[in-house]
């Protein structure tokens, strides 16, 4: 494997002139952390100054067509991952929906004592759990780690029975990039009488999502990592439209209220998804969705999806050839069938590395505790040719040598 | 009263200055919606391609910074609010924190059932406490809209007993403007062994508030309105230090974990406010309040208040003069002293009435329900001279006359 081959795969990606909507700056780092925060493109830039400039003149007459974008950039992004209209909003963070959510099957099955997730998911998703399992006085089972989809699906069958009320599962693991079966997951839950509530932030706009197709009740995601919406933009939620009217969230706010001008004396929820709003949404950050979807959209899942595979594979080539001879190894999956857009690299030093290729502005990726760097490349701007240059420079800094005496430590 | 003397007030105005960074167009309708939606400062503006730069060039490193400015941002309101540095917090939207602080409450008090606030308060703080009282098995006591702070304060003390575990009320009312004394407010709770949660919205950036200084225990707001940081911005949360440990919000997220990059296998809570965070908040949103926060101190809390008064003086004077002889009648406290910074009028045609001001292009006011205008200048903006003209032109438009076949409908 050489730089040519790579630079041979740039010159047939079809999605190579989008990188040119990002503005990517010459020199420097590598960026290699799409999946941590996506760049800005082009087009989001230009929607946010328009934002602002729609405050400026609109005023508060704005809201007029504001109130509708939680709903609209929802059913937007839902025909990005598969969900008929009326079943997405883009509204709060990731967190907050996800509380939402899970709460709302905790209150409506209160005879199902038992919460499952995964114990190495991410720890935003086990924390809200925990916190709703402690006030409700609920079980959170916590399934040992699994190196692949398949085997966390055995696991998760040996433990689902007529207690489990909801199971809470990442499609794509933020860690090891494990992918499991959303459809086949979904099934057995269901089978338990359970329902599901998938977390997609390290799927949407990079590998293909079928929300509708699965069956699934539940999910949440983020819009900055590969929809490239800006940091802290809104989450997204969905709500399938069977389990809509059962549940009923928590947080009963105006946005959710069946005739919110009407400031009626009792909260009625809205029909539908709508009553899954709380609060005021951020207008800035819907339209900063709205622009990146638009980006998305011209690419193609698909297209995006055909990429994604070909760059981790050439991640997991060349960290083969040039990582694994020097002690690392891959903690990933081998076969891009069975994983996200990124690739995990665990090495002993792996936090003096990952810190030295920082500071030595070489490759910007993140570490993940404890032993682990991983590689994000993104389809819509990330070059093959970057891939090879990562991973060659993983080896020159490793070769070179850095200070190893803080160990194992946290990154900040 | 003639426009000469409106004039006056403004040649003499101290903060007229603070207009020009406003980019107020000419000609149009006379905006009197501040309370609603602010406008927007140029330092606003600049800070929101700032922050949306940050990100194109610092891409996942700003977040070094990014991960303090809730904190810091929060710290900097205080400031404005009479808060000591650690107890607020600039996050989430106003009615999720709003969830989040009486949800402690409640959960902290096992053995207190009843929830009290006022049946005219806004909506979504009266839905936000009875999907809490629904879920917790909690009473919620409704007292009845009080035509001032003082009266509320007697219908209050009728209720508190050793059964109240919160007390949530508007610190300044989003319809009347009616302004209650939070001290004596929050002393007569204290008595009874309850808290006090502060809707602030309709207060920052107007009008004074000392929340240490009144010994308040909770607050959230908005920084949408006088603090004119843009649609849908943050909104902001302060927990008294006395309080912070022991009460526990139910959302876990990771921004309110003690190591939130350790990733940790449970959840501990942050010390101090930090674990009223969530989930990854709006950085976009929050440099756009940092920004805000910046002008509102250079114009100085005591100098905004000033002319506030003088502004709604001016309005309640006008409306006596050119108002009341055609039917309207003042919906808020006839004094300063006793109101925010807005000021209501009653009539019985009030729905098309304020419709045909803006569809004239003449006045932008909010109507509400059922019978209520509301004028809301804002004193870092709004002239006196546009008070004199926006009731000039409602008594104008009243007199061409306008379709009342609508009746009273809601705003849309």
């Amino acid at each position: 494997m050489d730089r040519g081959a790579a630079e041979a795969l740039d010159r047939a990606d079809p999605l190579a002139a989008f990188r040119d909507e990002f503005d990517v700056p010459g020199g420097g780092a590598l960026y290699m952390d799409g999946n941590s925060l996506g760049r800005p493109p082009a087009a989001v830039i230009a929607a946010v100054s328009r934002a602002v400039e729609e405050w400026r003149t609109a005023l508060v007459g704005g809201w007029a067509s504001w109130v509708d974008l939680p709903e609209a950039v929802g059913d937007r992004l839902g025909r990005l991952l598969g969900a008929g209209p009326g079943q997405m909003l883009v509204c709060d963070s990731t967190t907050v929906n996800l509380y939402k959510l899970a709460s709302a099957v905790v209150a409506d099955r209160p005879r199902r004592a038992t919460i499952i997730t995964e114990a190495g998911d991410f720890p935003t998703d086990r924390y809200v759990l925990q916190g709703i399992a402690e006030a409700t006085g609920r079980r959170l089972v916590l399934l040992d780690p699994e190196p692949d989809g398949s085997s966390l699906l055995a696991s998760l069958e040996a433990v689902l029975d007529s207690d489990t009320a909801l199971v809470c599962l990442s499609h794509v693991h933020y860690r090891s990039a494990r992918r499991v079966d959303p459809a086949a997951v979904t099934a057995a839950v269901h089978r338990a009488g359970g329902l599901v509530l998938w977390d997609l932030a390290h799927s949407a706009g990079a590998v293909p999502v079928d929300l509708d197709g699965w069956d699934v009740d539940l999910a949440v995601g983020c819009t900055y990592k590969y929809l490239n919406a800006g940091p802290g933009a809104p989450g997204f939620l969905y709500v399938n439209r069977k389990v809509q009217d059962r549940l009923r969230q928590p947080i009963w706010g105006w946005f959710g209220n069946a005739d919110q001008f009407q400031m009626a004396p009792d909260y009625r929820p809205a029909p539908g998804v709508g009553s899954y709003l709380t609060g005021t949404p951020s207008v800035v950050g819907l339209q900063a969705v709205a622009a990146a979807l638009e980006v998305i959209e011209r690419a193609g899942v698909a297209a995006l999806w055909e990429k994604s595979q070909r760059l981790t594979d050439l991640l997991v080539r060349l960290i083969d050839d040039l990582l694994v001879p020097i002690g690392a190894s891959l903690a990933s999956p081998p076969n891009a069938g069975d994983r996200g857009c990124h690739v995990s690299v665990a090495h002993p030093l792996a936090w003096p590395w990952c810190r030295a290729l920082v500071e030595r502005d070489r490759v910007v990726a993140d570490f993940r505790t404890p032993d682990a760097i991983r590689l994000g490349p993104a389809p819509l701007y990330t070059r093959f040719v970057d891939c090879y240059d990562a991973v060659e420079a993983m080896r020159e800094v490793f070769d070179e040598g850095f200070d190893t005496s803080s160990g194992r430590r946290r990154v900040t």
